[in-house]
């Protein structure tokens, strides 16, 4: 795979990743919009389905990757050279920002109308200095359409959460080849790791709203500290390496189990 | 691909798509429908379905573009001749008008009952002339069966909104091509395709409705403006031209991106 | 395809069909049910994975036609011998009748719970001759686990609703030889025929309730009538054409359309 | 197949199963998680992903049973031999008790929270001795997390509702051959077994929450009897049998069947 595939797989299905991923996150969050309390099952399936349309418009150009962590459980694996890992891994934080900026395009007007009413900036988190970190419940509503957050802020269990959740989806993606006959991700696998994910959010997704991608969370975290939107509220960095330390971690010990284990 | 079987199959295809689209949108919303309320995520996958179900059929006989932005994005790939362009422009918008009219036949003693209805008439929004656009907030209840509206009525937003939104899907049906081994549409992509709509419209469809494709909304609204419905209300034409452009243009971009960085 | 092939595959598959799909009325009606009131959701999609099990069983038996309306469609286009036609008919409805029987089996204590409850039974249907067909809007509760009913009780409309819907699937079937190469339903064809379902329900089944199906209305609507349930008001007998004969057209003009536009 | 392999599979294939499975009735019933009250079908499509996440890791390596009913009736079938029986069965239950335990690691600051709200624990149900198995309604709330309970204790109507649910299911994982020309579950299978088993839960989960599988409730009720959860109540061993042996039963039945009917 060349450098320039990696780098349009990866930028562009990332970006389509995280703006439909961020989208429906806004789609069920903000004032004037169509789907405002959708509900727990539009979140899980619009995940689901942003990781189907990013990863097959990508899968036969990079691979599409999307996600450090399974860039790292590749690597370990041995599918992906690690000389490709760091262009891997800025590409995809790099989709994940342009990502962020479509959400916020899309729903310019919606994020304006919400972030100016005045029942609701009230209730927005203070600004990031002046959280109690031990009980800020969670991201405010417009932050949590950007990154994720716990409900419970107790780092040793968000973190194993995040690790475990992560676990589970690389695993996945890491046995596929053991079904699809060696032809890489293709339409079949692509649907099936989209409904894995749907699948972890429904289930795993309680406790942190499962980042399990370090770049889904990283990416927009950044997106939201830049963008003028007014009455934003703190980006809430104290919780940040949560969610990227924590897949990275997963993924490590999928590709360490799949060497041990299924390879 | 001759020219009787292009206009069989998106006039046949682009009917069941509307038929079932407009279908799902008169189910949620008229009075005396078992589905009423049924809520978002029914509409979006109601819609989903829609498209698996018109491109399963018409995919064997005319390729089941349904949508003119995927016409103009084959064919700025170069997957579809510009000669045929008109036929399949034709064959689509005529469709969505027979599905349109299919709607009402399927829904009428609803229709009836709900604009019968004392209480719904008075809030159905006045005639064409009488509205201010700039303060009307999005279409009625009926004329949502038939055509998409904004929440928020900002056209330059709005054409963003359906510029990316068309532009995810169009890459999505172009690219297939890298995972399916070149079998054309197939019944699997047809399904993922299904999925991907599924997929826009819970994460960028809070906006403006997701119209992502120009017939679906103008063929209906045309057949809104002759219909015998009572008390049916203006059908919002200052609007009407918002829903063309935008998937078109999304169509464009989609083609020219391809040409770029993935063939 | 031998007799006894087309008689075990109809039989078995209609009755898991009717098992599951009476089973999910059964599941969101009934008192002490964990899925009551689930919603219209959960009715069309364990409609529509009912279909997908019973076709999935069935259909390397004898083909997993499970409904009449497909009998005929396939008898017409050619796909299905006529002398064929009438064992997979009384294969059909005897299946049916099975898998109603099993749904009572599988709901007996929540059947007994809810019909003797004392609210219930005050709100249920006067026995058979005693409706005004105009006016009677549905089936009471219990009636509609066994059998479709109308929200409006308008013959010609419940019909054509009923002609409309059964077109699409039967078309739906008959092309998809277009797409699978001819390996007749297989696997994929049987989850594209049973998301199409989930489709029909969600947009075309406000009207009517969606048998497209005869054996699936009459075949249970014969066991109701038989079954000793306690205070289970009439069977609406006066309706039951309309679910028979509805989809029987729509199957018919479906395979007349084939051999006109797609052969 | 090695018994490495058996084991491997089995035991990660089910601790995923259960994870997954267990993991989205802790989202949907526990304190403080985002999918609180999240409703029946994200319940029922968890576990349908939860069967496709462990079935898709484990199809490769063990042919993914992951529930001794699926073993049981691969063996009266003939597909598998009934001396490496013993070994699934006991891989099976140690990964179902893995998963049990991964859910408590996952979602322990929810269980803290909501075990000790007060007016959760007046409502919890009462020392196992204590219970009058007679009117004890179901599973509280925390061991509905672990196990599987009836809504109508009614011993007889219990065990029949987890026969016939189970034979559907098993059912349709044996004929599943004659859909796939043979070539084992595979990613397709996968999808539609998960599919089945969500219909499944939403068309016959109503009465007794369909176990379907012994291993799905035995393991995690060991782990509910031995975690050292406060307040947690009784582990209702009175019940157990019901979902270990109406499934064995089932599946013996479709094992039969098939070699009668199908084979």
């Amino acid at each position: 795979m060349s450098s320039s595939d990696i780098f349009i797989g990866e930028t562009i299905g990332t970006a389509i990743l995280i703006l439909l991923g961020g989208g429906v996150c806004a789609a069920v969050t903000l004032k004037r919009s169509k789907a405002q309390n959708a509900g727990w099952l539009a979140i899980t399936f619009g995940w689901g389905f942003a990781v189907l349309t990013g990863a097959y418009i990508a899968s036969g150009v990079s691979g599409a990757h999307l996600n450090p962590a399974v860039t790292i459980g590749l690597a370990i694996q041995g599918g992906t050279a690690w000389s490709d890992v760091p262009l891997y891994l800025a590409s995809e934080l790099l989709g994940a920002m342009i990502g962020a900026v479509l959400v916020w395009a899309v729903y310019y007007g919606q994020f304006h109308a919400h972030l100016t009413d005045p029942e609701i900036v009230e209730n927005q988190p203070a600004e990031e200095g002046m959280v109690d970190q031990s009980t800020a419940p969670k991201a405010g509503p417009v932050l949590g359409i950007f990154t994720t957050g716990p409900e419970i802020r107790h780092m040793v269990q968000n973190v194993v959460t995040e690790i475990i959740a992560t676990f589970v989806l690389i695993l996945a993606i890491l046995t596929q080849g053991l079904n699809d006959e060696g032809n890489g991700l293709g339409a079949l696998g692509a649907l099936i790791t989209a409904l894995v994910v749907v699948g972890i959010g429904l289930s795993l997704g309680g406790p942190t709203g499962y980042a399990i991608n370090p770049v889904r969370d990283l990416g927009p975290r950044i997106v939201h500290a830049l963008l003028p939107l007014p009455n934003k509220g703190g980006s809430d960095w104290g919780y940040a390496w949560v969610p990227v330390v924590g897949p990275l971690i997963g993924g490590a010990l999928a590709g360490g189990l799949y060497n041990l284990a299924f390879a």
